[in-house]
């Protein structure tokens, strides 16, 4: 099967790598109908993250169950399942805490398990996936998703949980006013999930005519351009005088959290979500003095799927809508460098 | 009138100063009958903050009305009130927001007014409190409370208002393992508020057999002597094999910080109140990772004042336990000295 193959930064390869096979009773295949490229790609893309050699790349799909393992009884073939960001058991006290993303049997996409295992990337044709049953959410009563709704339902894997993750952890709801920090597909979901949970005033900062104009759409009441002290100053003069009770950080840079800081009010909770890129220790001595408090991190999709696929199915929220270009798997390079140069929000990939 | 004075590191004197006066029409002057010594006045006193010039200190102190400005209405001479460790004003954005340590018109005990007047500090005979309506809590029914009433009501000036910070920052409460990081006044405190608000598994750190036993008698479950990383794992093998729901770090140093993080289990909550003591920026990787939220910072003691007294004057909790040690106002230097060298846990001083 065809697969994507990091190789280094911005080396980028579709290669014919082994069709997978059920290797464990509570394993699954999934043929993937689609895939996408995570921000979070970018670091490695980048050379931000090393890549120490040649791995399957990609944590994102949606597909067709095609065989199950021996122990699977909740999924059968032709079942069609989202695959949250990241594999979990379950079982654990970090799963039943809700914390499916610290698992103890955590299995990551393109990498090996915890029985020495290949585990396919995302961004292939098939992917083996390790306890299938707890990791794997089926879409009821859906066979064939149409475009759109498979735009939808791949959001969910990663993006639009994580962006409800900022918000969640923001504290983000009715009467408090919300910042979303990055005007990626994560801030943009981030903008949805806010007003998802009942938030009235959500201000997005951006630049971007494209991105402004989608977040417009997902709920956002305002649009700051300015950054720095000033877009502070302006999310301050929008709300009245005083700073946002909730900030979403969706980048990851030093720059972007002291943008989140800056905008927060005195009491008030900054949600982050964007995978720390270096050197952004948070200043306690800020947090101290304001009594900002701090949380969020890599989010539990798997957690927020039901309820995220509840309101995907009754059409009350579109996350799909952050995929602004389709490509067929073998352009993936092409669908980073268009992600890396920011001229697409998120590419969806088809195998 | 007496007041203590610190002039720089380890120079503690008891001078004469003038009397106060009723300077505005919102002021109050307070006969003090009852101050002590905070964990953070030994940060000037140990020279790890600067004093540039000898000023008033303390900050927690309890008293009589003994004369009101103009525009006073809701005190009279003769009532007992405790006063909070800052003063604020009950109207502005932060204050409504329950944030009153950033209040726009914040007065500390012993510095300038936003007016030019001079505030007096705790640790000394009276003190003009501006805005004391707003600042200052009546006791209602207490003209002159006993010795241990009063030592009671001066733990609500501070450290058991921070204490409580800490457990709610941390989201401590029933169903939730506790782990107090810091055996002082207010990590003692940390675990009354911890155990008043339902948590039943309330693990202290501690390395000193007196401490032990008073959090033993505020209602902690286990004692940790081992620090580092024996520490977390004693924590961890306590609860299960899994780190605790809610950590309280009651320090401030970076020691200490890790020493939470550590022992806090993944998605679990920080409350921090310990004053960052210098170079403990929070690392955002592990935050991230873990999903660890941290959360709390200076206490708003005034808020949480009318709740705590309840307590206190129904005779729930008795947080004055925390004076080990009471002195004449005279002996203010002996006070600092024995709580420097850990001799003391709370130095109450009577002017």
């Amino acid at each position: 099967m065809r697969a994507t193959i990091i190789h280094g930064p911005r080396d980028i390869r579709v290669e014919e790598r082994p069709y997978p096979n059920v290797r464990l009773p509570p394993d699954v295949v999934v043929k993937v109908t689609a895939s996408c490229v995570c921000g979070s790609d970018l670091w490695p893309y980048r050379g931000v993250r090393e890549t120490a050699e040649p791995r399957a790349i990609g944590h994102e799909f949606v597909g067709v169950v095609e065989s199950v393992g021996d122990a699977v009884t909740a999924l059968v073939p032709g079942d069609f399942v989202v695959a949250p960001w990241v594999g979990n058991c379950g079982e654990c006290p970090q799963c039943r805490n809700g914390i499916t993303v610290a698992c103890d049997h955590r299995a990551s996409w393109g990498s090996i398990d915890e029985h020495g295992f290949h585990v396919d990337g995302g961004q292939g044709e098939a992917v083996r996936v390790p306890r299938a049953e707890a990791t794997l959410v089926k879409v009821p009563g859906v066979d064939r998703p149409d475009a759109e709704l498979t735009a939808n339902l791949l959001a969910l894997s990663d993006v639009m949980g994580t962006g409800h993750h900022a918000a969640v952890s923001a504290a983000a709801g009715p009467g408090r006013s919300v910042v979303v920090v990055g005007d990626g597909a994560v801030g943009l979901c981030g903008v949805l999930a806010a007003k998802r949970l009942g938030a009235e005033r959500i201000i997005m900062m951006s630049r971007h005519a494209e991105r402004q104009a989608l977040a417009k759409e997902f709920g956002a009441t305002d649009i700051v351009e300015e950054r720095g002290k000033a877009g502070a100053e302006a999310v301050r003069s929008l709300l009245g005088g005083v700073a946002a009770d909730s900030v979403l950080e969706c980048v990851g840079t030093k720059e972007s959290m002291d943008q989140a800081l800056r905008s927060t009010r005195p009491g008030g909770s900054v949600g982050f979500v964007g995978v720390p890129a270096g050197g952004a220790e948070l200043p306690i001595g800020v947090l101290f003095a304001k009594n900002i408090s701090v949380a969020g991190g890599a989010a539990s999709t798997r957690v927020y799927l039901p309820e995220l696929l509840e309101d995907v199915l009754a059409g009350k929220i579109n996350p799909g809508r952050v995929f602004d270009v389709e490509m067929p798997l073998d352009d993936a390079a092409e669908a980073y460098k268009a992600m890396d140069e920011r001229r697409a929000i998120k590419v969806l990939l088809k195998p």
